[in-house]
């Protein structure tokens, strides 16, 4: 059983109507729905304004997968929380970044970069195409999926060279974006996806939850390791090796 | 001084008028042409039905840089050719495919795949997207280039993970393709450019020859090294490792 | 059920009492009994000397993660027989080579390089540790693990830069081996693997049986593509966006 | 004229008699005279207890490559000056990381791990070899250097893939480690090299110093960009791309 936890800022649904008509219980709502009807995944959502932004050590604890979602309140993220979900990711967390969570404090952290792109909020659509067919992510989708409403992100995108560049997207307007990627960092892995908007219904899309679910079985750590000290190595006493 | 040797099938140009209008020297000429005029560039040309595909073991122990172009005679290369030229490219020449040499032997042989895309020849415009400014091949260039009349060539293009991807194409038809890609093979390096046509005039542009120029600048060897061989390493006498 | 072929050249076991007394059934046949105990993998085998080399369309057909073990004869397997491995490879067929399989012809075409390094046979013994913990090949697996009878592999090995490393092999004679690295070719997973010898009992060791058995289901294909054509895309007659 | 600055803590050779009789200047101090020979290198040094730690937005930016040594007070270095460093590195300031730099706060950061590692200070010896000789760091090295007195550093070594691996090392007490590593942050180059301990006279050995002159080097930016801001993109008028 994979056990996977939501996060939103969970403010965006409660301010404004628009956003509340596409996301009734918020977008971290309706992934959880969506991926909670999935026979191995189990999950749970938390948001800014629970205790310790609802991200404790012992949900921490029990959590394979982070999906991240965050917008308009990144700053408001504590900086032990960060601290908490980065070890955690390093000891075999997988971890997934929504749309603009390229700019949360987490994926930034991991990343070690400023996360920086160029964006439009307009009436952009977006084919995203699928450059490595057989990563387990991409798994089930055909060579594109058309997104007709979109924000467009468009490079450079300032990222680590990915290990896996998993989707591209077109955008109407010219652009082009990195817009599904892989790393490792630590013993986790991570993935980052663009497509999303808080007031479009894009996760709602059957293929974009395919995305989704594909991406929690890959992100689900096989184990998970103590946190890494930095050893003091004795040379064991049967050893041959030493002078 | 940089060595560079210039490939072409050169028969394009001998045989279309329409080719021959915009390339009269061949595109290998005009390529030729254009870097001949940089201090620290000495260029020659080769083609296919000079002796040898005029790639001889004296041109290539002379080639610091080899360009590659081919379009419609791939299958005429030599084995042996071929075989010369990737055993330079081990010992640390360069090598740089443009456009249709996806599917030139060398290429296909360096990189271990098919190298298979989609492509269409029509009237479709590209914005060459640069995604990795600080890369030695991006220098100079604005966020992105318009090229308008080139034939398309879109994902999924069936390489290796680049080791550094510097540009991304981005389609009037709705595709993406990563146009501008970069590995190491031996002690060679390789630089895969998509943009060009033996119609369009895109070797002319002046943004196309600063990134071609910069290719050759970043893909000269900073030396030769010898054929690999593998050696039966004897315990040096002096060592204390060994028991 | 994983579909798994252990090719072996089937020489060794037949021209050294050295080796058959060691491997009997030949180091494929050992790999095969180990890895037909469990009960998501079936296996067959195949050998040189069968109708082409043992690998005709229809046994790579049904073949998941192909095995490969050469030593003596890299230069007898035909041409042919390369071909159609590679290009199974490329529509998703994993590939594992072991040891002296560096040098065979299906790796040497996979990598594009010479795949050479240096080596001795001499009473070195090695230490394989594992740098990555969190991949699927190294499951299980204490932070490193003794091989007391070992043919060293030293650095350099001219590879292409591997997509992740995942062990590291020590030598009592001073020397350093990358032993367990990993690319994607095409749609299909490869894995080399250094320890092995054909007289040094290193297939039985639970340690290494645990690494082959993790590296099957890792390199297991979720899905096997068709062969990459190169089509000419249409814009479909819907699109909005070819001007 | 690349532009050098050598940041140490200062401590070491203050507090340490023994340190202080290698590095009567500091291990600072011996790489900047070093450097300093060479005609193309401009070099400062800076230290912890200066202001600002010594690096002010003055000192970076007219900084092209910082080399960092630390060891005893990664802690008192401030975050402010954390965040200039690193925001310089994505900027394009190459950034040289020396042994113990490896838990420096800018690498962390610039990582996203815990660059956790195991390590012994006893009388052990390493053999580096050279796994890239085409690299340019490598240039006019032999296969492996020996370094008789060393602290041991070995994997696991918790760092993202690097994007080049350069040197392994190899320790006479059974370990190895990836000893000199590359990666890019924003659009600046990192390299971390293993070799050096305060008290051990490695960065006084030719080919250590012909490695860090190499790496100066490569790390070197072909230009400084600005600060990465998240644009608002308008599609251009001319555009003829949105509907």
């Amino acid at each position: 059983m994979i056990r996977v936890t939501v996060w939103n800022e969970g403010l965006h649904e409660k301010v404004s109507k628009e956003v509340a008509a596409v996301y009734p219980k918020g977008i971290h709502g309706a992934i959880a729905d969506m991926l909670g009807t999935q026979e191995d995944i189990e999950v749970r959502t938390a948001t800014l304004r629970q205790w310790k932004n609802g991200l404790t050590d012992e949900v921490l604890e029990n959590t394979d997968v982070l999906i991240w979602w965050g917008h308009m309140a990144h700053g408001m993220v504590s900086d032990k929380t960060v601290e908490r979900v980065c070890k955690r990711v390093l000891r075999g967390m997988g971890f997934i970044a929504l749309h603009s969570a390229h700019f949360s404090k987490p994926f930034k952290k991991l990343m070690g970069t400023s996360c920086s792109l160029q964006w439009r909020e307009q009436d952009d659509h977006e084919r995203l195409w699928v450059v490595n067919p057989a990563h387990p992510i991409a798994q089930g989708l055909p060579p594109f999926i058309e997104i007709p409403n979109v924000e467009m992100y468009g490079e450079r995108f300032d990222i680590p060279e990915p290990q896996e560049l998993v989707f591209l997207g077109w955008f109407s307007g010219g652009e082009v974006f990195r817009s599904g990627c892989t790393w490792q960092r630590g013993n986790g892995k991570v993935f980052y996806f663009q497509p999303g908007h808080e007031s479009f219904p894009i996760y709602h899309m059957p293929e974009v939850q395919k995305i989704l679910t594909n991406a929690v079985r890959w992100a689900a750590p096989l184990q998970i390791f103590p946190e890494a000290t930095a050893p003091n190595a004795k040379v064991p006493p049967e050893s041959v090796y030493q002078k």
